[in-house]
């Protein structure tokens, strides 16, 4: 695997919409992005809250996504007797269309640079934990207090580690209806041993059209779908919520990963993948009850496998070394600067202080040791009580009131939740709680009161009245009293275990947070000074920008197209014998009509992505939609630390293809139709 | 869960053939077993070498064992347009059967207690490492004489974790062929989800012929097929090798096991299971070249799972304590055995330094660093350089004379390795290495010489030549010189982790092990001193006797009956779906001849088994074959530290299924008729 790229800037970066890379696609590319142009994009571009990215296709308020994005919505909507997520969905009018009972969408209206009010709240001569307070405090503020006055959904983003802070304004939209699906088989063809491969054939793709008070949306910025596509080495741009790279790292911070954080969480995947695995394969409707989050389990697991591969590459990491101290050199050359190297230090205190508690943290805070949907319902109703007690500043950060409607979206959502599934994962995540903790440890001995991992979690799921949601908005509504007073096994459990999970919360936000945003804005700021303000900073799931040309590349001596077709699939699925996960459905065998095999089906492009830009459009420079993007190459996994365009590739379904299929495997004329009428205007 | 015998004894035990249970079987079920009886059972008894148990059932040397035992060797006899593991085999003739490339059988012919010379070799006032060496040096003398007086295969066999060294003779087969496998749809009917499960419904067997001097052997001993099976309530016994069990650990040791050595291996054996299950859907090819790998790491997981989830049951500890505590009271009543309570104290040092030790002895040593079938090729043949130049007395243990045919016998196997499967496999557990040994870790960079763990694993099992049994028989011929001078990369690698790895070895054996068999043989001896000599020693893969009745039991209140049915098997399948793993071959969905689908299938009983008791004949007061053992329930894995029969129980296939089978689904007509004349004898 070549990783080293030829060219360190080539079509890097995720850029911000407010610093787009004018000058470098004017040079290269001879194109000139106009506001108007930015505009469109920008406000066509839609978030999916629950991981992922999407946009508006009509002027009716239609919007793609990948099926994959759109799985746990799908997830959510489905029973034993319809598995919407395996045998997809296509609604005919807009009366058959099904509302998703948690679903909600975001449109980026505005930002705002309020960097310099949230260091003003931050004195120079504060302890850690003051500063942290400060800094939350100010952050709370800003965000409730452009919630009153626009009513849009406000929060403040954290760039560059730190080195900025810019305030995001998003229109809502929290009725969301499902329009069509296609069949798990063809969107995600080829299943995990595909995944984060090319060649691919995937239909990845699920429209939904928003409403407001419960009526169709009208929507004035949209993509309008292109005629034919990109060519080959066109340029294309992606509009998309890149979810978190780690590129502006220090090699300390970059090793931490490497040796503690990566191996750690892919224990942690592997066993849940294990058990899921093993849980689904003992019937049918067991597979259909964990198949989203089995789904996003192996994503996850060989997205950090190949990711890690990458940190355990000695070229890689010595690269990252020689940058870095290339940039301290320069830093302690400049009088002005030189304090600022010291940066680096502060951040290596920071990750030996979270490497310290990472055990703690981990299990108690992030919930490894209680996996269970009940737990965290648990956990926020007790911790909703708590807060609210609290002004809305020193709240901790997912309880602040400008983010109370996001909260009770999911909270209170209707979405299914089954014993049996709930029961094996707290049991085994309390059996890897008195592994990694120690049998010994009190808060393991107070949560198993004597019984074993198993029994435990049996008593807790069957004892528990959290499934229904009345009784959750009762408790939420009721207040710290009724907590404490409550003999809700899970809620006691969540009680009992909120102290110590908050104490290691602190000691992380104060000792590994705020110094880590404190030294990396120093850094921040010293690269500003040196190398220009012309850069981008690392993925936070918020809105960015970004290009390349549609490419092949090499691989193991072979060339491998932009392009694959149609026809390919079936060729791929005779290969592989035609046995799962390389079945085409029988909507695909027997087409009502013939479908063209030359169509291009997915193709591949230079494009910086990372996960969370899955359903990011690809759009040529007439602004119009050329694809959607729903993967990268296995060699792209590497993007999280470092840019390369050797052989990393985005992986897009090509516009063609999708018309193809509705109008000819799925008789979705009428969706056809309307995505053609967004094209003729 | 029930774990708490209700009778502590009750049918426990895998007893010495030298010490069987006379007592207890007398007043308890009014049979005592003749010399004959036990001879017949003992020389019937058929060791896999491979792992597992089996049985002669014809004088025509017809052995029967799992299809699960036998999957190694069918396994190495495939390839990919002969898949014998899963589509089954069928020899008509005698002609038509196909020699297996390494495995050796073992039938034992005597045993002889050599304690007190093991013991006499070792002084008193020796330190820890003279003391290991000086049992090892008598140990290998004693196997070597017997092997030249004997010419049998001759093990001294460690019992009582110490307290007796017992000399085992086996004769030993080396030309086994292949007879008969069902097709592994109904060999391993209901796949992981329904592995230690009951009820079950599964064809477990496979059938092999033994020669000698490339002839038919004849055996004087086997065991008649019974007509009908054994009744409920029966009194049966079980004889084989039972793996491995913990039952006389001490408390801190069996935490170390719950703490450390589970959860650690545990972790390795779900990425592995991953990483096979990932490799296995690429393609069919894939999955064929994993299957019985894949087959034993699942296996090997929902075991260990169970098994730990015992030790993290607060009854069963506690229980451990308290019997613990009560004998080390009555030693220290004693005045001549209170000086051995110490002992407690001693093992607790010594897994100390186990723990300390740990992760080193389980990357080097245990090679969890290097999973590759090449690299440990290698490491053979290094070590055999090595050891060849010392005297006898002095090799580690597995390169002792007397052990050296069964050595060779796998190291000169003909068993098909795959380049990639070999290099995901190595690829991975150098990443594991990297991750648990540190990046800086010296044997970490010398090992990867500045690649990443994909590229070196890659270069190692590309570029080495041990793929060629010819070549490792040059190899190993040449001595240590042609080591050194060999430009072979993998041996090299063997070379480079050589030093480290015998180092902690040898703090291992010195430090951990020797003092351990000290302080357990003193534990033994005050065991013995006040609950009498009337005792059975862990199980230790050697040649053990159980007992039990068939016997159902309940479970969630409801009664699950002693016995299915094979017509049972057909709604099983139904209940699924009919999805793999619930899918009936073809064989048996339309049989040459009618089934009787009230036949017996399986049945379950509460002898005391364990792993490596899979493929142990089940027999009668009579001596008669009535079913073999394929698994055990998932209650009875809590079996390695407690015997109970609340639950617990064996799972076997019924005689009768088996002659049924034979005859109607396979045809096997030759095969049932051999079986049968055995009986009428």
């Amino acid at each position: 695997m070549m990783l080293i790229p030829t060219d360190a800037f080539a079509d890097e970066g995720m850029w911000l919409f407010t610093n787009p890379p004018k000058k470098w696609l004017k040079e290269h590319y001879d194109f000139e992005p106009s506001e108007a142009w930015l505009k469109n994009l920008q406000r066509s571009a839609v978030r999916f809250n629950s991981g992922g990215s999407g946009a508006f296709v009509s002027p009716e308020g239609l919007v793609i996504t990948n099926h994959h994005v759109g799985a746990d919505a799908l997830q959510k909507l489905s029973s034993p007797d319809r598995d919407l997520v395996a045998k997809g969905f296509h609604a005919k009018t807009r009366d058959e269309e099904i509302k998703c009972v948690d679903l909600e969408l975001n449109v980026l209206m505005s930002t705002e640079d309020v960097t310099a009010r949230v260091n003003a709240a931050v004195k120079k001569d504060m302890s850690q934990a003051d500063a942290e307070k400060a800094r939350r405090a100010v952050t709370n503020t800003i965000e409730k207090e452009s919630l009153d006055k626009t009513k849009l959904r406000s929060d403040v983003i954290t760039l560059y580690h730190g080195g900025e802070y810019h305030l995001y304004r998003y229109k809502k939209y929290t009725d969301v209806r499902l329009v069509f699906a296609p069949e798990q088989d063809i969107a995600f063809f080829g299943g995990d041993p595909d995944n984060f491969e090319y060649p691919r054939y995937d239909l990845d793709i699920c429209f939904f059209h928003v409403y407001e008070d419960g009526k169709p949306a009208k929507v004035e910025h949209y993509l309008p779908w292109s005629k034919s596509g990109a060519s080959e080495n066109e340029l294309v741009f992606v509009v998309g919520n890149p979810g978190h790279t780690d590129r502006l790292d220090t090699v300390r911070h970059l090793e931490f990963l490497r040796d503690r954080n990566y191996p750690s969480s892919l224990r942690t995947i592997f066993r849940r993948e294990v058990l899921l695995t093993a849980y689904s394969q003992r019937s049918l409707e067991n597979a259909r009850r964990a198949k989203d989050e089995l789904f996003g389990i192996q994503n996850t697991r060989k997205a950090r496998l190949a990711a890690l591969a990458g940190l355990q590459d000695p070229a890689i990491m010595d690269r990252k070394s020689k940058d870095e101290k290339t940039l301290r050199d320069s830093l302690l050359k400049d009088s002005t600067l030189k304090g600022d190297a010291k940066a680096w230090d502060d951040v290596s205190t920071a990750i030996d202080e979270w490497n310290r508690i990472y055990t703690d943290w981990a299990l108690l805070e992030n919930g490894t040791a209680f996996n269970s949907e009940l737990f965290s319902i648990a956990r926020q109703l007790v911790r909703i009580a708590d807060e609210d007690a609290k002004d809305n500043a020193d709240r901790l950060r997912e309880y602040r009131e400008s983010n109370r409607e996001s909260l009770e979206q999911q909270l209170f959502s209707e979405a299914p939740v089954y014993d049996d599934l709930e029961v094996a994962k707290l049991a085994d995540s309390l059996s890897m709680f008195m592994e990694q903790a120690g049998a010994d440890n009190q808060w393991v001995r107070k949560t198993l009161r004597g019984h074993s991992p198993q029994a435990r979690a049996d008593e807790l799921v069957r004892g528990t009245k959290l499934k229904d949601v009345a009784y959750r908005k009762e408790i939420a509504k009721a207040g710290r009293s009724a907590i404490e007073k409550s003999d809700d096994p899970m809620i006691q459990l969540a009680l009992l275990v909120d102290p110590p999970s908050r104490e290691v919360r602190k000691t992380y936000e104060e000792k590994v947070d705020e110094p880590l945003k404190q030294a990396y804005a120093k850094i921040a700021n010293a690269r500003f000074a040196i190398e220009g303000t012309s850069t981008y900073p690392d993925a936070t799931f918020s809105l960015r920008l970004a290009f390349g040309q549609v490419k092949g590349y090499m691989q193991d001596g072979k060339k491998i197209p932009p392009w694959t077709t149609i026809g390919g699939a079936f060729k791929h699925s005779d290969l592989h014998g035609a046995k799962p996960p390389f079945v085409l459905p029988d909507s695909w065998l027997q087409p009502p009509k013939p479908l063209d095999q030359n169509t291009p089906f997915n193709f591949v492009c230079t494009a910086d992505i990372i996960g969370g830009n899955s359903g990011s459009p690809v759009i040529n420079k007439a602004g119009q939609y050329v694809g959607i993007i729903f993967d990268g190459n296995i060699q792209s996994l590497v993007l999280n630390f470092t840019y390369t365009d050797a052989q990393a590739r985005a992986v897009s379904v090509h516009s063609s293809a999708i018309l193809e299929a509705l109008r000819n495997v799925y008789g979705a004329v009428e969706l056809a139709d309307e995505i053609e009428r967004g094209r003729a205007k």
